[in-house]
């Protein structure tokens, strides 16, 4: 037997599970969590596990580094901040050996996740997979902390805040995963925030790149470097809830949201409806700032002026404006930064005030971004067109715009951007029943 | 320069020093011994820490075990706890940089500490000191979680509660330092139990097999193991406060209680006062109890057939007394066991009785040992007779006897050990000003 694309099937599935620190704060979820691994295993799978330290433990952990100095040391920061998810895994592999199962718990020196040097904000580099995968052909569960990996010279490194996503992600792909699933306070990626419309519906599938567009316009639910590696590394990652009822069946029966490749999702949609779905998804981020210089002379390399300097300074800028006056020769320039970023950029540009030449500085930081994604808007055009009559019918002033090939983001007022969001919902055709 | 047992006297000396949990409980005490280590190392030392977790986290992390199964995996339980001493240990080098000192933390697994894979109990076999010895040799200040070890197999490891102190000596012995500095929560070792006798005096030194002798009967100041093992490695230990001012100065000038070799003791008190005291110290230990058997059928093989059974059964039998009566052909044995071991002791004997063939049981908890301890006693006679004089002098009976090279001990009635204690101090002239 072989899958779709060209691997051949194994007998007994391969599947990665990774659980949060929510899941994981306390002896009743880890027993929780536990069941919902063995009921994995006993459907006739061989099981890795990935978990976070328990939900608390890594600022506490993270408090005592910033007690000890402002400017702590990242290596040592390291080896404070690993052991939370040290704990959580030799805790649930004792879990799961109450179950009956067998388990151990592999930590990153061990296995090793090899990673570069890069203390508190380190890149997996390799994962072995050797001894790991022959204790799970063995029917040992093997649960593996996240966030934590193994440098050249032999220290502990982590991978950031939120960075077990990528680990789950990274041991899926050395031991060659059939699925790594991703469990989270959400039972999966939804057309857009539920909390904003009440008829969101919930994605069987959604393509990498439309995961990673929406993740960074605002979408939280798995963290972009997770995302990007699986679509390099080509993991089928799957988002599922972790607040399953633990009597449930096993993952394969409640399928949460599948994130595959292009062709695979082609492959999925074969025969069914011609017409498929162009918008995959809406999302809003409101940490958004605009800043407009007006009356910028217009001259040549009056831009790099403006832009050198900021992406020297690591800022990054998204949308950009230029208004001609025709008559004056001098310019109004606007563009968008992080709402996080909008002060240094203040400090950045009054610094070039005289170099650039520009009047007035102006910082609006009342707005948002909408984007609408899906990778239909490649074959198809008018999605755009479309974007705009709606959001025009009902009075929303687009302020600023810009795409990518699978993507259109608008910015406008931040008392809209909710309504913006019905408005869209509605006219792609996205409303549940 | 050459030092008295002949070992070359490095100009620069290697301090190993040991904190325990209290000492590290919190940003501002893993302070506090930052600013004493530095202080050490200020004086002109190479330095080494050994820490504990902060107080209550081994208990904390040793719950959840508990809680995930009642019969948990020893090796996943080491995962778990060695947690606590990663945490300080990268604590305590961050407080060390903080104040401008070079330091770095090496965790069991890196320097490695080989132990056998007695997973929860695990013995030390060797630790690697190369990579230590040139760091520490370049002004580095090495920091060592204590308790953790690594098995041949790649696992980690723990020496069981109270394992730190025999971490600290292993490591002395490895780097062949010229101390051991067991900071405690007591100021050094004394002649007796102040909280007992409010003349007790501290000892500014203490043989190995003293120390030992008072470790096994009572005195909780070092694990027995750190003991033997700095005995057998020759490592020198100093008792000593880590309550000291921070202010104060080193170590080396506010020494505690030294534990040397009996060589070393004797070039020591050279050319003191030729009488120098016979008895070190005097120990007290309320955890025992007696227990009897009545009219045992005295017939060749008896004894074993009550004691084989009770050492099968790993229960640690100290005092035994035989009192044959001259009539009958039958006797009475009398032994003491740990208090701890009692209820157990009870069991075997109740299922052994046919095959000893005795009359009653009869166990009395309500009992103490007293001992005197002192490697004076080898060479001196009438130790035993001043004890047993000053005892019946104040009406205290003795129930049995048992003695070593170095020690004798009374069994006597609970209600009489503070009595008692306060008589021998004074017999033996160790009484303070």
């Amino acid at each position: 037997m072989f899958l779709a694309d060209g691997r051949e099937a194994r007998a007994v599935a391969r599947i990665v599970m990774k659980f949060g620190g929510t899941s994981m704060a306390g002896t009743e979820r880890i027993r929780r969590v536990a069941r919902i691994v063995k009921r994995q295993q006993d459907s006739g799978h061989e099981v890795a596990v990935v978990v976070s330290a328990m939900a608390g433990e890594t600022d506490r952990l993270v408090n005592f580094c910033r007690e000890a100095s402002a400017l702590y040391d990242p290596a040592e920061y390291d080896v404070v901040v690993a052991a939370g998810e040290q704990i959580t895994s030799g805790l649930l592999a004792m879990h799961l050996q109450a179950l009956g199962c067998q388990a151990r718990s592999w930590l990153g020196w061990q296995l090793p996740v090899h990673t570069d040097d890069g203390h508190a904000k380190a890149r997996i580099e390799s994962v072995g997979a050797e001894a790991l995968s022959a204790a799970m052909a063995a029917g040992e569960i093997a649960v593996i902390p996240g966030f934590q990996g193994l440098s050249d010279d032999g220290r502990i490194t982590t991978l950031g805040r939120g960075g077990s996503d990528t680990s789950a992600v990274a041991v899926a792909a050395a031991i060659k995963a059939d699925r790594c699933d991703i469990y989270t306070d959400v039972d999966g990626v939804y057309t857009t925030d539920p909390r904003i419309v009440a008829k969101a519906r919930k994605l069987k599938n959604i393509t990498y790149e439309e995961m990673l567009e929406l993740a960074s316009v605002g979408s939280k639910v798995l963290q972009t470097r997770s995302v990007s590696l699986a679509m390099k590394e080509g993991v089928r990652v799957q988002v599922l809830s972790s607040f399953i009822d633990d009597d449930a069946p096993a993952a394969d029966t409640i399928p949460g949201t599948m994130i595959v490749s292009d062709e695979e999702l082609d492959r999925m949609q074969e025969g069914q409806d011609m017409e498929s779905q162009l918008i995959t998804g809406i999302a809003a981020d409101k940490n958004e700032a605009k800043v407009t210089l007006t009356s910028v002379l217009d001259h040549p390399g009056v831009v790099a002026q403006i832009f050198g300097p900021l992406a020297q300074a690591n800022i990054n800028v998204d949308m950009i404006i230029q208004n001609i006056a025709q008559d004056t020769g001098a310019t109004d320039v606007t563009f968008t930064c992080p709402l996080a970023d909008l002060a240094r950029t203040q400090a950045v540009l009054e610094e070039c005030k005289a170099a650039i030449g520009y009047d007035r500085m102006i910082a609006d930081s009342k707005v948002a971004k909408v984007s609408v994604v899906g990778v239909g808007m490649r074959s198809h055009a008018g999605i755009a067109a479309t974007m705009f009559k709606a959001l025009a019918d009902r009075g929303i002033n687009i302020e600023a715009i810009s795409t990518s090939e699978i993507k259109v983001s608008v910015l406008i007022d931040e008392d809209e951007v909710e309504l913006a969001v019905r408005v869209l919902h509605t006219a792609y055709g996205l409303d549940g029943a």
